[in-house]
């Protein structure tokens, strides 16, 4: 190991941190600063998060009696100093591949994560569950919720503060603030401010107010309280958390554990219910690379210490993403009812190329699908053409917005749906699973699935043309397949696909970013002998009826072969073969989708592999259905 | 017509309303109050929201330009005075009639309602979106969202106030506080306030101290607008909206149109961004019976006038919603995990009645979805029993908490949910038509589906039991078909489902509240002749296989049927026998569920016939697998 860690060393679990003296604090800190960078060096991800949070991941660990008091951090892309402090140094440098650690939280990874996070906004209500629950089990234990003040953006976090306050339950919310957009500058006075504000003696003038209280006229008290709040929101802006019930604490310095402890530790020992603490700090603290970088570091590719250069591989391909932005940037030179629309990720769907271009008809409304998709429903409903480019597994949080608010409507607000099927490293909770059935449901829904960086192009341009209702295409994350890109896209028929390649046997009826497999496994098959057809779908809803009769008609078997869940182009499929009484025809039926299972994170490939949606097991499958012998061997090589 | 109205009949469109003199309008309001009270008498339905809002949609009318102002009416149940006076008054006996008008706004109805509603919290997104809109195209157009207090408890209504302040948006914002939980009572006092707060006088005070700004350091800008703030936050209690970015007024009485105008009126000349105006106002105002009944008469039945007594017709059997809380309650005597957790439908779900018995067991979170299943995560993963009873239409809201904090962490959250399948005069955004699809794609679920109240009895027990991941269980709105039940809950084996009657010819696979009409259709069938078997699948996932395998092999055609869209149950049975080849011997398979469109409202029973899942389409549909004639005749008789 290139670092030096001598007190790191002798911590394995939070017990050991805890016999430290406070005075070796900030030396622990800085190693296990020093250990974070290193393992990301190796295994890149999240780094800029997890820095800003080293100091306060020791005090809280510090100070909290965990795994009892049950410590809940919102997102867990900043839970990697976390997890080396809690018995998984061991295994840090396996981050985010294939049979590691996850890059989030993971309760079967570890008591010490009681509760799993990679999407925002949750950790208030679910530490208020287990505030609530030690309540009625009378375990004397404390419940606390990390959250970035990036998901304070999100309803859900409103939703649990709004409903913690009024319960009253015995529950800490820290505030990592990062990016100063709520607090001002942390100042030394502040910082005094914060420790008064916590203290024994300012608790107990509030216990007296309320003491008061029960005997002073209610308009009186009202005043009293008003007064006191008054004299803390003026210097520190905490008013609106108590106006949702909560004690308000800092704002404080995150990367101060001087301070930190001391006002964790006046927190802990409060008796009465929910606090806020407000802790300021910086992405990327303490590593320079880190914090002179735009973004922070926030995610990164394996990289060399010393320098922070990042060995990013060169890319084979222009990514869907990039190839999106660009085809909406030129539609839009000739449409100014053209909007784009994301929930805080301008530059995973590259809609930061759109905004650059067309500032005033970008907008980022931060981590808020649903008010993204519904904002998005209000344009369309005035005659504006939105594009809400949400992730699939993102779009999910919207689900109601989609259904109540553009679905029901009718209204013309276009999905692109980035990340679509399996994503790699970031593993289960970010994998494109569902969107195919949990949209497909929907009356009035039209759905696109692009098989490759040309068909988005197309895509792109047919959703823009489309105002007779929603529209959302799907694509997946990361590069394309290589081919050439049209200058323009063009308008594509609504619910036809089209045919790839012409066989009389199998016919292989692929929607979606399996295409390139479906026509690999074609060769394969052609190879043995067996004339197949491949088909793209392009629609998942409508269905292309005449095409699928057609394909039934004129093969012995038909295979589907989707990138999603049960329940989504394959069933729509059969639930029309079943209802015209075209299955009773014998003909051979098989759905290819992804397994009924959550997949750990791995390389895609290894993914698909898993999820036996490649090449080889189309083949098989093919086989099977025609009722041959497998041939593995073969298809291998 | 019972009540005489001189001024409202001059009224047929807002543009008449504008034509009266503003001393004319305390006696427009009467009419509009009365004739509001006469219609409601006739069809049922929401009241006392609508009572509240009889000055404000007055006022409102009056004072902007709709329709090419934007009037958002949040959740849209207080929308019935806006409707008469918007050019619907001939239509107002027909509200929540099959054929009549919506009981909430509607796009297709009226240029008046730009935006439709029914779930709460989406207005103040929407009507951003018509603001910014309307900044994009050049129109000197005003979005206005109307909320309820109720409302704000939903995330999604802090996404909107949060961005639109940020965004500095063009939009009023009224809240409609109608129970005290925010605002002070209000006097006289307040009121005066209010005029002075939104005049132009204490305008051009706030224009000069951002003129001010640009000149003075920050720091001390900062001080002054915060002393501003707090020289209104004192006494209105805004600074939480003021603090999101928005300019708060009030509050203002809401039922005194002097007031109302003036106000209102300042607020639309007003130049700047968002305005929040806060209102005041009674549920059931101005109706005696409505302001002494504890629900203010939110949702009636028919009426008589003059006594306010409702003409409730007696029930044939109990609820499925008694049945289900009476099941918890029994449960929960001997279990102290259980906990019952209601997001604001503490009487829909009958859960009021476990809050009765267990008051410190159950959780009314508010309008708040997210929140309700991430809390009942929480719970669940500290060894509680949470269940989070929510319709399977609001459930949707929370489909990334299912997904991502209950499904994939497998949590044993129990699901019970109401409203499963058409639901009568709510019409299309209740239905509870897309859960077995949005749910029954996900890993680790398990769904059950009451075929009758009895086996709700079953489910709730089983539920309780299972610890082993998230089970949901899914049940219609109101009574059940009358059968016995049992003193305890039986435990159901999970993915078995039992067979009902026995035959050799074709097998009714029924899922849910259709059991009843595929044993009455089994009647029909025996009677002509043809041996029908019927089974209840209990279990829409895991599927029960050996009773479809057994089923497949025994008949010539097989018949599932479900209260849902497709893509669920009937979809899960027609992959599995795709994959495992047993669609290839031919078997008929026919798939009955929702159709593919969103139903207006109608009688349940209506609603059925529409779909095609009444017991006479299942007839037909064995039938025309079969290969034999319908025989329509015969199946009506």
């Amino acid at each position: 190991m290139a670092v030096e860690t001598p007190l790191l060393d002798t911590v394995n679990l939070p017990s050991d941190l805890r016999k430290l003296e406070k005075s070796q604090l900030r030396q622990f800190a800085d190693e296990l600063r020093a250990e974070m960078i290193d393992a990301v060096s190796v295994t890149g991800g999240h780094l800029g998060s997890g820095l800003g949070v080293v100091e306060l991941t020791t005090a809280i660990h510090y100070v909290f009696n965990t795994p009892e008091d049950k410590l809940v951090w919102d997102v867990g892309h900043q839970c990697y100093p976390h997890k080396i402090i809690t018995g998984r140094r061991d295994r840090i440098r396996t981050l985010r591949q294939g049979g590691g650690l996850s890059g989030f939280t993971k309760r079967s990874e570890s008591e010490y994560d009681p509760f799993g996070a990679a999407h925002a906004a949750t950790s208030i209500s679910a530490a208020t569950g287990f505030a609530e629950a030690a309540r009625h089990q009378k375990k004397d234990a404390t419940a606390i919720a990390v959250i970035g003040d990036g998901s304070m953006s999100g309803g859900m976090a409103y939703e649990g503060l709004n409903n913690a306050g009024h319960l009253g339950s015995k529950l800490v919310v820290i505030l990592n603030d990062n990016d100063m957009s709520i607090a001002p500058p942390v100042g030394a006075m502040s910082a005094y401010l914060a420790r008064a504000s916590s203290s024994g003696v300012y608790q107990g003038f509030r216990s007296f107010g309320k003491q008061l209280a029960k005997r002073l006229p209610k308009a009186v008290y009202k005043q009293l309280a008003k007064a006191e709040e008054y004299g803390r929101g003026m210097v520190t802006g905490g008013t609106l958390f108590e106006e949702l019930g909560f004690y308000y604490v800092g704002p404080i310095d995150g990367h101060n554990v001087d301070q930190l402890v001391p006002v964790l530790e006046n927190v802990r020992d409060m008796k009465e219910g929910p606090v806020l603490v407000h802790v300021v700090t910086r992405k990327g603290a303490g590593y320079p690379p880190a914090e002179e970088s735009a973004d922070k570091y926030h995610g990164v590719a394996k990289f060399d210490v010393v320098s922070g250069k990042q060995k990013k591989g060169t890319p084979n391909a222009p990514t869907y993403q990039k190839v999106f932005a660009k085809s909406l940037i030129k539609l839009a030179e000739t449409d100014d009812r053209i909007i784009g629309i994301t929930a805080a990720m301008p530059s995973g769907t590259s809609l930061d190329m759109f905004a650059d271009v067309y500032p005033d008809r970008c907008y980022d409304v931060g981590i808020a699908e649903q008010h993204a998709v519904t904002f998005a429903a209000g344009m369309a409903a005035d005659g504006m053409r939105p594009f809400a480019a949400i992730y699939s597994t993102f779009l999910q949080r919207a689900y109601d917005s989609v259904v109540h608010d553009v679905a029901i409507q009718n209204l013309p607000v276009r999905f692109p749906m980035d990340r679509a099927g399996l994503v790699g490293a970031d593993g289960q909770t970010h994998a494109g699973a569902f969107d195919l059935a949990y949209l497909g449901c929907l009356p009035n829904m039209v759905i696109m699935a692009a098989g490759d960086e040309a068909e988005l192009v197309h895509m792109t341009a047919t959703a823009n043309e489309y105002d007779e209702g929603p529209i959302a295409f799907r694509y997946p994350r990361g590069e394309g397949v290589g081919v050439d890109l049209p200058e323009n896209g063009k308008i594509l028929d609504i619910g036809k696909g089209r045919i790839m390649r012409e066989g009389t046997k199998v016919a292989l009826l692929a929607l979606g970013g399996r295409l390139a497999e479906a026509m690999k496994a074609a060769d394969t098959l052609e190879a043995q002998g067996i004339s197949t057809t491949v088909a793209d779908a392009r629609f998942a809803k409508p269905l292309d009826h005449d095409l699928i009769m057609r394909l039934v008609r004129e093969h012995e078997a038909v295979i589907t072969i989707e990138e999603g869940s049960r329940g989504g182009f394959g069933a729509f499929v059969l639930h029309f073969l079943a209802e015209t009484g075209l299955l009773d025809t014998g003909v051979k039926i098989r759905t290819m989708h992804l397994p009924d299972i959550f997949q750990d994170q791995d390389s895609p490939a290894k993914m698909y592999d898993t999820a036996q949606l490649n090449a080889e097991h189309i083949v098989e499958r093919a086989r099977e259905a025609l009722g041959m012998e497998s041939n593995v061997v073969n298809l291998r090589g």
